[in-house]
């Protein structure tokens, strides 16, 4: 099974959870969103403008992201968890 | 009895309940919305743009998609649920 | 009497309470808008646009509409219940 | 003293309180907004859209109309009471 | 000392506070805002669209006006009250 | 050290606080924002449009304004107070 | 490891803390907002307009800025902490 996101959204596999304390509970932040990593698994056609025509993508399959906490759904696939998300909630491509 | 969707609106026939754990409660998650499945049963003409033109649909009936909890309205014709949603509420087409 | 709807507004006679529960009551749902028929009665112009064109309109006279539980106003003609309401908020026509 | 609305504004004339109980208290209603009758006394020029040109304005002085009840601000002039209002804030026209 | 008011708002000299009781305090109203009376002392340029250019005012200096209570910023000039407050905050003009 | 702010903000001086009291409170006002005066020091380019065009702004180095209390965000320079906000919270110029 | 920045967002490295106590506690401000200092790292090729071009960013690697206390996510890289945030959030170049 795979997923075909619809316009601006993203497929994203998350990373381990890496971030996770050793009992297995997030760290405190006083920021509002945390940053998390993952990597783009899959890409909309992009959002339509008023026209009806595509707005183009800045990601691609592959690509290693950093997004915010709260800006995704989360959805299983064959067992696996992956986020949903637009990407506009990215915040940036790792290099 | 049969519904035709109005504007950027599709309707949906959700998967059967196979989420919902053996005694009949659906599963806590810390997510927001929770994706949902369903097939796309009809679909509007598109949303009309400030011109009056209509934009492209990004479903077709026969898609299965993955959609969130809380993106639509229960209906129930000739006694079966189904669910009203905008097509922008539609996160994916699984393939 | 009768009324004219303005803008993109719809005139809506709603059907008769048969949701109700034998004592009077709507059933509880989960669902954050319960969605109701009706049929349409009257119909506005259509939604100006910001060039003061008029948008076309998705119902008309004589359509079995489904609409939102919140997306009226209750207005009493002669002494019966109709509703206003944005065509917007009708999802879908009954066929 | 008369009063020119500016905009997309609406002057009216509240219709004499006639949906008043005998004791004088209004009925309670189930619904968010009670929609309301009145005349049209005055009407402003039109919106102005972002090209600095003005929109029709969809009613006249003369015309009866329903609105809701929370949609306009009162307004005494020479000790009687009525309504300024935006022009989308009215429902319909009655014929 | 006088004030240019910016872009679309308007300069105001609300009248006397003939609306207080005796007591001096301000008569309860079911309303939410209150419209109150004054005269337009300056107006600005007039708002900027998109493109740069400036929209009309629809009042000029020495126009008796009704505006709602809570739409402008008091400031003090010379010892005098005035209020700053944006042209589509104005609701009428009085003739 | 200097700033220069960015697009459509104003760097404002604002005036020495004659507006306290002795006890070095501010007066209380029922209004909900109260404006205040200072001078502007630097200003941005200009808020850019959707087409990447530059807004002219309505203020220049020199001119003495008013402004509303909460528009802007406190930065001190060398040891002294400054206000940073968008042209569009400033009211009016005092001639 | 590097970032780049997607759309109209900044990579900031912030200046150390100096605005802190001698006890490490942030002063307290009646400001909502509490400007701080960074110097930008990265910048993302510039928001997409709804033709799908880029609006061009006002900032570039190297500049000194002025940025509110709340207006971006933070990123650990490498051990160090960064801020991503949109451009329009940042005040100001310090020169």
């Amino acid at each position: 099974m795979s997923l075909k996101p619809l316009g601006d959204r993203v497929l994203i596999k998350p990373e381990a959870a890496e971030q996770k304390t050793a009992s297995g509970l997030y760290i405190a932040s006083n920021a509002q969103e945390k940053p998390q990593r993952g990597e783009v698994v899959a890409v909309g056609e992009g959002k339509l403008n008023d026209n009806g025509e595509r707005l183009p993508m800045d990601v691609k399959p592959g690509d290693k992201v950093i997004y915010g906490k709260f800006g995704g759904n989360e959805v299983k696939i064959d067992g696996e968890d992956y986020l949903l998300m637009r990407v506009d909630d990215i915040y940036a491509i790792v290099e």
